[in-house]
């Protein structure tokens, strides 16, 4: 058997600043078209499966590709120990349960390899037992991912490699420092010991799993901009091959030479040409997100959960601030969950029901673009349901939030006020921008139509749900740097408050 | 405060069996109806919450209602202590998580009182104090009903008494025998030490729940027959409650003088002129349906799990099969799920999904009323589904069964092979009969001018699918009785031989 060892990957390929700052803005580029045809398409689905050895830079690598796609539709998943209801079933039944839905995208760290590899790894004998043993485990995976690939679900498989060197050097690293401690495991710590040992098993794990319907790509993950660009240009492709060529080559011509960047830039990636203020928002933001990222790893988080809620009118800036959110937190901890018109099955059900399934565990940030307020904004604009039931939406909703509350979960509730002027531009904007036109509909446009009842609805919701348990923050939202700095702000004070 | 006393709903009210024998078929057959017009409807849904003092018969009176309705349309719940899931999340969300869609009935044992109930029981101090302590508890509950009324859900709330003789005595009966013993937990004791205490908390509990959206009825549990007939009254008014006024009518005036009955008949129940051979096949029934009982009660049971298939063409008597299976079930250990053409939200998935979704947990069946064959029957005569996908359907469903089996779940699959001619017969027999009507679609008449193609789809089916691991059992349909007792036998077997 001809096995490829990983050790070759370890090309010791690092990228120049230069090298990297030129290669991501297009590639970045090219994802949100390609995320963007995937999810118009809605006729296949992409999962991004990231494996890795310890201290590779597996959710580096995840949080970092995650900035550089519109989070709204993408969902992380982590695998830790079996919950009882998954006990209770098959062990590809909590895989089962994650799968995309055409259109979307999910990226799970370790996905089904994480048991397997355990499964190896706790074997004792010899190489061809170990064959014998995992031969099961093994023909589920390949089952399973060929099967997905027949039914339109393309399945990108990377799995970052380190030395030796590189992994015990990284994680005293980690353990050095206080915030960054908690991420060394026991199991980590075992692995690096057993380095060479782990190495073995992961080569054929690798290769026993490697086929053409789902084939491993190999990335060295010693230097981060490398890898995160590796990682970065395989999902690229994934999403490509979900999409019919014609629509690929549609948004391809359609690209202009300049892109505005739609993710997060840090103080280092600026332009050169950044003026004053520019630097002072970049410095402040990377503040604000830094607070954050340590509050939600306090111990004391663990015992809190967030629910966060973005309302405003088309254009506000809601999708925006949110990313600056999610840029700042581990991608396992938490869902960005759009609302739109709801389903024939939600229908049938009450309407806070959809929101209900949504609520994050503990330690967990659930993220809502539109939200149930829509049943008081929307639905009563636009005449959708009747008066009597959005009337009575505010004292539901008021009792719902109370219940969150109570059980320490800290609801933090944002409109986005943007003015009508403002909006037009915006608007106005997005349709000269072929990259942007997606982002506005038919339906904006009517919706602005309708601004003054809107407006009215907001000023009655705010007024109606505005409780000492789930505050509302009015956020003017014409600047959209200030805006996004105050949401990072009031988030960061409302968590700080309740973990005191 | 006038409260109700619950000693006095004692009223020692017992049946003759000639008034219940009376009064039974009448109910049940508005039942159904009533169940199938909200089906039809789909307009609004409603909840059974069964809650009573321990040994006051909740499980006995649930099974029996449950054996008058169509289990196929009907959920039921217990709640047994949280799960990881359900204890990170606030106390509701484990009951919205269960929450029927409308056009359907589900029943909860205890739903939100047990936790009340539990409260209130734990509470050292005053009434008053018992008062502030429950108030948020109880306004939480309250607050969900309300909006569950105006949503359109019908909240039926019963509960039962018993005397603390008729109480200790009965307990004592079940710890006496060895089957029965199971039942009474400690938890059950020590209420019963502390009847009086426990009395005063439910009445507590009661009234402050009592209002006009959600009332209590209270009901006398002393005797098995009158607090079955209350439960069900109350069910019928609930579900009528459920439909509008003219569909009611509509049924009420298309009754019948003699209606079918669609329900297990006990050998005690079957009327005097039961030839030998009806009698006979109530006593092989009965025999089959305790080695059932008692084989889904043996300590390794908790160790498996049942998933049951039925396929068959239409009229085949797969409902009559199921029914037989349920009605020796606990109702809290099984799941019905009727199969029909998947949802937008299924299709955008693998089509597997929704099966995996529906997996029991250990000691629980799951009797799937049509399954994943679908892709290789209907999909398949219908051409629904292209050729190279259901012919990889094959393969797809075997290696799911083997991951059932290697987990321990027990999996039978039924074919009910009826012929031709006896289901023209079925079909007339439905025309003519106004109750049974509902039973014929149109889409029957069609499928029925493809017998050939889906007899040939059945015969590739068992063909390629089965397996050591999950075996097919074909069943001649014709004769009802006998394809009955041929489905408890084999289950039976199934399981025993699995357990062994």
């Amino acid at each position: 058997m001809a096995r490829r060892r990983l050790h070759e990957v370890l090309s010791g390929r690092r990228l120049t600043r230069l090298e990297y700052e030129h290669a991501l803005p297009v590639l970045q580029g090219q994802m949100l078209d390609a995320q963007f045809e995937l999810r118009q398409e809605a006729a296949r689905a992409v999962l991004l499966i990231v494996s890795g050895i310890p201290a590779a830079g597996r959710s580096e690598v995840v949080n970092e590709v995650l900035g550089w796609l519109d989070p709204k539709f993408v969902t992380v998943q982590g695998f830790k120990t079996c919950s009882d209801a998954e006990r209770e079933r098959p062990p590809m039944w909590r895989f089962w349960r994650v799968l995309p839905p055409r259109g979307r995208l999910a990226i799970l760290h370790g996905g089904w390899y994480q048991d397997l590899l355990q499964q190896a790894l706790e074997h004792e004998g010899s190489a061809k037992q170990l064959g014998a043993r995992l031969q099961r485990p093994v023909e589920r995976i390949v089952q399973l991912e060929r099967m997905l690939a027949q039914d339109g679900f393309t399945v990108a498989k990377v799995h970052l490699h380190v030395s030796p060197e590189t992994q015990r050097k990284r994680l005293e690293k980690l353990r050095a420092e206080k915030t960054t401690r908690w991420r060394v495991t026991a199991e980590d710590r075992r692995m690096c010991r057993r380095y060479r040992e782990v190495e073995r098993a992961l080569e054929h794990c690798l290769d026993a799993t490697d086929h053409p319907s789902a084939p491993w790509l190999l990335v060295d993950g010693t230097d981060a901009q490398h890898r995160a660009l590796e990682v970065g240009r395989r999902l690229l492709q994934a999403l490509q091959a979900a999409t019919p060529v014609a629509a690929v080559a549609r948004t391809a011509g359609a690209r202009p030479g300049r892109r505005p960047s739609l993710v997060r830039k840090s103080a280092s990636q600026a332009a050169p040409a950044a003026t004053a203020s520019e630097q002072q928002y970049d410095r402040e933001l990377e503040r604000l997100q830094g607070r954050l990222a340590l509050l939600s790893r306090r111990k004391r988080f663990a015992q809190h959960a967030v629910v966060a809620v973005f309302e405003g009118m088309d254009a506000a800036g809601k999708g925006g601030a949110i990313r600056r959110i999610t840029a700042a937190l581990d991608a396992r901890q938490f869902h960005v969950v759009p609302i739109s018109a709801p389903s024939p099955e939600e229908l049938a059900r009450p309407y806070l029901g959809r929101f209900w399934s949504q609520l994050p565990p503990r330690g967990n940030y659930t993220i809502f673009d539109r939200s149930w307020y829509g049943r008081v904004l929307v639905e009563r604009v636009r005449r959708l349901t009747p008066t009597r039931d959005w009337r009575r939406a505010y004292d539901e909703i008021v009792e719902f939030e109370r219940q969150l509350d109570e059980h320490g979960v800290v609801v933090v509730k944002f409109w986005l006020a943007v003015s009508r002027e403002e909006q037009l531009e915006r608007f106005n904007e997005r349709d000269r921008n072929p990259l942007k036109r997606f982002k506005v509909d038919p339906e904006d446009w009517a919706n602005r139509k309708h601004w003054d009842a809107y407006r009215r609805a907001a000023q009655d919701m705010i007024a109606r749900t505005d409780t000492r348990h789930a505050r509302w923050t009015v956020v003017p939202a014409d600047d959209k740097r200030q805006a996004r700095l105050q949401v990072l702000r009031t988030l960061g004070d409302r968590i700080e408050a309740a973990l005191d």
